[in-house]
């Protein structure tokens, strides 16, 4: 982990690589060290599909080593969604391998002038990059079994679908799982549109004869991380709902809470929840010979993920996440467990992010496009998106654009992306992360639920204003921390709870590295992140106007508890005043 | 012109239409009236499409009087394409009709909750709205055709096609012509999409037994009309260049000037510029037994319009503007001046944007949709749109989005808004209106072109930055003026260049309402209007950010003169210093 391996994918004569010191990036991992890079080196004002973005790829801190969780790997670019900077981040095995490759940040820059597309190949040896347009407009699970073809059994892939070749800006980058399928995905922001306009397909990994990456000092390292991993057993999200239902634990529970949000924003609760709930899931996984519990990579010891199998033991799709069944389920009317796990798959296997999928077919259904509860006409629009017909286009381009091309009005996005599985007004904490996060409304870059509604890390009223804004503020720099370790953000919720497991994810890294990190320097770390990733969106043009839930939630009280969205924009503009 | 007629559309119990007196506007008309109202009245962060969102359509200041080019109209609102303050104009008989019936302006309001449509009817005794379902996805010329058989042929409509009831973002608004055509077309910034979301299908004006608009002071008033047409009669583009060839007389100046946009802005030069220019068309509206020298209103006495005839005698559309000529032609590749008038006849049935349709037939051409110089495909697209299908609802949505959902990266636009026939390279004081006006890019904003190019009202090298900031404030300042008198803006070429006609200008405002205004009062005017408008879109959240053309016009110099967008962003920020 001590160099970048850059791609110049419009250099003359074909694509050229070259490896070189970490240098002023040094210490900097996972989110810290794309948005250092994103900020440092891309024009805020470039096109987002033009030669002047960057994708970068970073494992985090830990990534490599036997730290438990440490399987995250974050993607940064300018998005083509939201027109500001972006950190997305997946699971899955690409982020161990690479770091064990001693990469600390893949960065593809440029652009080929030809249409081509390519496959990179990386292992010991060092990196292969060759034109193959057999990859062509395949699927995310077609290049993998053609990659497994051709590179066997050992590789990880980081791959974009046909949503990526199209430069579609709901575009994911999937990556592999420990089963070698792309169900783990960097969703949010279109970055898979950039890695398309890249004309990269595929990126193969292969860690064979490589070693863990050692920490400086193996014995306080392994003596921290039985500590933290006592303390993710030891709390009850991590060690018992998670495992148990997987995120999916949460549909009883927002639902219950008024939050979930409902045909398209316009109400708080789903009568059909209870029929797409973890526990269904869980159920019908054990009792069709699927997972209830299952890693996404090696060294989870969570394990929120699974296998999830129709009704004659197939697989469907990998256990979908709480964020992926809302979209998909009650914010389009829909309630069948099965119709969703579809719906799961083809995102993966076209390369979509499901919360845009679902919040943008919630945006067509309340346009009339199909009706409200129509699983199978939700399914043909996605399938439409792999086709690359226009109404495909239109869908993968996201909620934004599906409600300007169809005239709809309300259209729940901020800075064009849009917002996940809680309603801000029965969850006004997740309201202003929405809000002001510079990454867009994203659920994870201050997840305010966990205070709001599980009483995690204190207790904050979710139907009230007061102290959502410093909740939120407090979550947004923890988790611009947690992610740049590599950190599965899930650790959160032990470590907000249980002071000696964040003392224990100290330890780790400073036996890792030799280096003294204090909860201060954590801190500082975080507020430094989102300080820069927001004076890239300032100097892309974003001011105030843009740290702004869409009207109608200020407007439309929310049944059951018929409340509007309360934080002032005078509150939100407080946010990053540290 | 003494009323304001607002109608809610969505008042309980159905529409419900109110004069009141103008109030606080008096003595604003036009583009001044326009924007003072949406200044005032609407939310900045609305939802365009939403009820928050108001339509003023207002006639200029001599309006229904006998004065010459009096017969603009003005629409403002905020917009759906670009999302700030918009005002777009128009020709055509009902700006004096709906002056001598007394309105200032006629405001939409609100919006009806169940998706019906309603057609206005105008008159003396007053004013009558019915739910008219039968009018539903008629095209402009069907609309029109089917008022007449109800209202005869003393009315003039102002309507929307198909483009305009789907809410689509390059709808246009239409305004009949003396031949009861709806051929002069409010285009610019979607101002039919928000007439679509109003519910509002059609206003029929009949102004029977209402006289002209009387003058405070006749003789005065008469004398002064008098030199402003003598002053109008006697320059050389007014008097000569526009009547013989109408605005398509800027083809052949443009293209060898070498800032003719080709091949979505590729180069700056057309090889088929000769086949499409007003020569040609003049030549063949002639032989074919249309009219080469035609009126767009009563009271005009520039002319520039004409009707254009197909091989057989058969009407296929008014003569096209130089912009949708070159929107649809060079830009696209295409020399077929039969086909051009079909796409501006298509254009204006189903209610579009010539410049955007042009501008986003350009983009989609060079994403691979279709090929350049596909006239029969661009025929194609536009019908599309009329059809509603998926591939319609993206060309009607514009450029921006046309080029997002295909992944296009070189989209000619500024905030949100197609650039016009000028390349900015090659016309640079156009690049600052372009970058600068609150409109988005619109060449109508501020001229240069004028100075830069016609040598009017000055000379500034077209091809250097110095002196086009100036230029471009002082254009957008006047403009903002003219905008307000309901004078066409083509009496600017006179007025810049003959400070008698100007006089004359002022001379009849003067004798009209009883005042005192002198130049230096006019140039107040236009700068309120200027600052008004863009403390909206400051308040909408534009910042400087926005101020910009795309990055392409600053890297990729444009053949034949190989110049780039030279005017730097520092002095872009200049304009609005007064």
């Amino acid at each position: 982990m001590d160099k970048i391996l850059r791609i110049d994918m419009g250099a003359e004569g074909g694509p050229r690589a070259t490896a070189s010191p970490v240098g002023a990036y040094t210490g900097l991992g996972g989110r810290g060290l794309t948005s250092s890079i994103v900020s440092k080196e891309v024009d805020p004002l470039c096109h987002p599909l033009g030669p002047g973005n960057k994708l970068i790829i970073a494992p985090g801190l830990l990534s490599g080593s036997i730290a438990a969780m440490s399987g995250r790997i974050s993607v940064g670019c300018k998005s083509p969604l939201t027109g500001g900077i972006k950190e997305a981040n997946a699971g899955g095995q690409p982020s161990q391998m690479l770091a064990r490759l001693g990469y600390t940040a893949i960065v593809l820059e440029g652009k080929p002038k030809n249409g081509s597309l390519y496959k990179i190949f990386i292992n010991k040896d060092g990196v292969k990059i060759s034109e193959d347009m057999s990859l062509k407009m395949l699927s995310n699970y077609q290049v993998v079994e053609k990659m497994k073809g051709e590179f066997g059994n050992k590789i990880a892939c980081i791959s974009i679908g046909q949503a990526g070749e199209m430069r579609l800006s709901a575009a994911s980058i999937a990556f592999t799982d420990m089963e070698l399928r792309p169900t783990r995905h960097a969703g949010r922001g279109g970055v898979g549109a950039v890695m398309g306009s890249k004309g990269v397909k595929v990126i193969v990994v292969d860690d064979t004869d490589l070693p863990m990456c050692q920490p400086k000092d193996p014995e306080k390292f392994r003596a921290a991380n039985i500590k933290f991993v006592e303390g993710l057993r030891a709390h009850a999200v991590t060690g018992q709902a998670l495992p148990s239902y997987g995120t999916n634990v949460l549909t009883n529970i927002i639902n219950e809470a008024g939050g979930y949000p409902t045909y398209n924003f316009k109400q708080g609760r789903f009568r059909g929840a209870a029929k797409i709930s973890g526990e269904t899931y869980a159920e019908l996984e054990t009792k069709r010979g699927g997972l209830a519990t299952h890693g996404c990579h090696k060294g989870c010891v969570i394990r929120c993920s699974g296998i999830y199998n129709d009704k004659d033991g197939h697989f469907i799709s990998k256990q979908p996440e709480y964020e992926t069944v809302w979209a998909h389920g009650g914010n389009c009317g829909i309630d069948d467990p099965d119709k969703i796990a579809m719906l799961d798959f083809l995102d993966d296997d076209i390369g979509l992010d499901t919360i845009e999928m679902g919040a943008t077919i919630g945006v067509a259904m309340d346009g009339g496009l199909i009706q409200f509860g129509d699983a199978d006409g939700a399914i043909n629009l996605i399938k439409e998106i792999g086709k690359g017909t226009p109404l495909g286009h239109i869908i993968g381009s996201g909620a934004e654009v599906t409600g300007k091309v169809f005239g709809v009005e309300k259209v729940p996005v901020v800075k064009g992306q849009a917002l996940p599985a809680y309603d801000p007004r029965a969850v006004q904490g997740m309201g202003v992360t929405y809000a002001t996060s510079p990454m867009g409304a994203d659920h994870t870059a201050g997840y305010a639920v966990a205070t709001n509604i599980l009483k995690v890390g204190g207790d904050v009223d979710p139907l009230k204003p007061a102290g959502q804004v410093e909740l939120s503020r407090n979550l947004q720099v923890a988790t611009a921390a947690v992610d740049s370790t590599g950190m599965c953000l899930f650790i959160a919720f032990a470590i907000l709870d249980q002071p000696e497991t964040f003392q224990a994810l100290l330890d780790m890294l400073n036996a890792f590295y030799g280096i003294e990190l204090t909860a201060e320097k954590v801190v500082e770390l975080g507020k430094t992140i989102l300080t820069l990733e927001r004076d890239f969106n300032i100097r892309a043009g974003f001011t105030s106007k843009q740290d702004r839930l869409p009207l109608f939630f200020k407007n439309e009280p929310l049944p059951p508890h018929n409340v509007t969205f309360q934080v002032k924009d005078e509150e939100l503009d407080t946010v990053f005043n540290w």
